[in-house]
């Protein structure tokens, strides 16, 4: 990918915090002070590198995001804020800018402390490598258990740019309510931007697409979206261009990380449609994306729609099952309440065996809609999770 | 099992429901019109024998239980409630009882029309095998996934008896607020009892037992559970000891349940303590219980800590992490709100290859608490729910 986000340099490189040796240390850097906006995940249990960047982030501005994977640095008390601080403050003192102005992300195991000497000592050659097409490095050097490297960009009116990084593959799930966010993410744009415009953009973005996304259910210690606008390119951006190129670069990450989902052979986009209103949508879909029964038919492809009504039925939302309509890749299952028969579902299944469908679920006639994208879930997904960290 | 629960006779046979030749169908008679309670789903997605056991629920009275497993005649409209109808109707008329004294339970497939002609066939040989002791082809004729039939009794000061049998190994999972319930399950006792005795009993009992257990999240659009006292052992109970007697029963039976789940290796009995109040306490349980990360960590033997952690910190619930303390299989690995130490975690991994064990988690000094009962989840729940049904 060769994109031009001016104002902005990357690295990433190894500091020897994973034990494959493998890439585990990225840096961006603004040129000048960038506007900054920041969500952060809503777990009451916060890793040491949220809670400094979301005190950082309320200045507005900031010049780096240092990011380590390996090591998520959450659950390690006052020793954990200690290594966040002295890491971060080695970065701000080679790259001669104020520590506050850097802004800290840990992705990995929770409750090991991070080793901060590993990033002081890596520290000269992180920022030595630094380069404005430095982007692919630092998207490498920012995953875990993600199979590929999460890069999407847009094009903005007037010439400006925006590029999207993200990781993640588990511990995928949206929480409600602003301020939020679901993985590491981290969008930089070279349009010139307020700092209330980057927020709300920011969130909005977020709310329509890594809010309603969900691999596993469970939402991380350390999920942590930034937005850094160096507004190099000298061109101002209306609000509605920067809002729609900030959700289509957010929605290409969110289904990448969904298709990356640990395990996950199959991504599923998820309508549900004819609720009162867009929040008892939402929960639907939730409970039907985190459903166990429903996970392991998709990845059996099996069109078993009662699971899906079962799941739809405990949300806590009022409709009316005997007008449920369900289509699954495109082959209505439902109609009125009641299976469609045998020959549909037999359909349904062949059509299943894609990496990526559609199942639309229509629950009455009212205006509440979401799109949601959720996975399926079988024997990869047990075998990353369920063996014994050594 | 040698039990004496008098004023009741029971059966279960094969009605070619289900695929294999299995029993699939049973019966339990009240010798005269039994005082009766139930507890049913919440789920808004309600399978056909609900909705007819409710209504018929509310007379307080009952002659008979039916129960077909194979199919669980949900999502099946009106020719689903016609089917419930006419096969609650044959046992009716064979028994020489009013038709509304038949309470009905389903459980197997959803979306498949009840074969009501085949139950019709199987009446005669059905009522005809009934027999005091009896109970456990009833026991083994609701089966579905169950690896093994659940049978609980315990006996009550004065000479009366309770006897619990229930069935359940997926779909199993609580609702919120009374009345509910989170499988089929059925106690017969021959205590005298008054019917709101008899159904506030039942409610108190159900709620500190099957609804604090959990095998996958998903609630059952067929979940019941049914009470009846036949009064024939001509003994009165203090309510107390009828409480205990049902709350023995219903705990040993949901013990059962979760140790059963599908593809369960580990059942681990949650303790949550130190929050506001219970229900706060519950909600923990329940966000931990339902973590795909926790659960297949229990799988792998991993005292991965900071998944518990994380779990409990998206459940909404105020605490203080830093104040948190847990165990593992009676090996503390954290201790305010940080590890103990990589030997406290080994030692908990060396004892959670028990089939059985308890984790404790505390987090704070408030009197709010919790038990629990989780499973943990491998690879065996996903064969055995990740494939096409055929």
């Amino acid at each position: 990918m060769t994109v031009k986000v001016r104002g902005f340099r990357f690295s990433g490189i190894s500091a020897n915090i994973k034990k494959n040796g493998r890439r585990d240390l990225a840096l961006a850097v603004a040129d000048e002070p960038a506007v900054t906006a920041a969500v952060f995940t809503r777990n009451l249990v916060r890793a040491a590198p949220v809670v400094v960047a979301e005190r950082r982030c309320q200045a507005g501005r900031a010049r780096a995001v240092l990011v380590n994977s390996g090591n998520a640095n959450a659950c390690t008390g006052e020793p954990g804020l200690g290594a966040t601080l002295e890491s971060t403050g080695a970065v701000a003192r080679a790259l001669r800018v104020d520590p506050d102005e850097v802004l800290p992300a840990s992705t990995g195991v929770i409750g090991s402390l991070l080793p901060a000497e590993r990033i002081v000592t890596a520290t000269p050659a992180l920022v030595q490598a630094l380069a404005e097409d430095g982007h692919d490095a630092f998207a490498d050097a920012i995953c875990t258990t993600d199979r590929w490297p999460k890069v999407a960009q847009a094009a903005l009116p007037g010439g400006a740019t925006v590029l999207g990084i993200a990781k993640g593959a588990g511990m995928i799930h949206p929480e409600l309510g602003p301020p939020q966010a679901t993985l590491l993410g981290f969008l930089f744009t070279d349009a010139r931007v307020s700092q209330a415009v980057l927020q709300h953009t920011l969130q909005a973005a977020v709310n329509e697409t890594f809010n309603v996304c969900s691999v596993d259910g469970d939402t991380s210690t350390n999920d942590a979206i930034f937005a850094l606008a160096s507004g190099a390119s000298g061109s101002a951006c209306d609000d509605a261009s920067l809002l729609a190129a900030f959700t289509r670069v957010c929605e290409e990450l969110a289904r990448s990380i969904v298709a990356d989902g640990e395990g996950t052979e199959h991504t599923v986009e998820l309508s549900v449609s004819g609720l009162a209103d867009d929040e008892q949508a939402r929960r639907v879909a939730r409970t039907i994306a985190t459903s166990l029964l429903v996970k392991t038919a998709l990845h059996g492809k099996d069109a078993n729609w009662g699971r899906i009504l079962a799941a739809a039925g405990r949300a806590g939302v009022p409709f009316d099952p005997a007008g449920a309509r369900l289509s699954i890749a495109g082959v209505e299952v439902v109609r009125q309440g009641v299976a469609v028969g045998p020959e549909a579902e037999h359909e349904a299944h062949q059509r299943m065996r894609e990496a990526s469908y559609r199942i639309e679920l229509q629950l009455g006639t009212g205006n509440g809609h979401v799109r949601y994208w959720m996975a399926d879930l079988g024997h990869g997904y047990v075998d990353v999770n369920a063996s014994y960290r050594s």
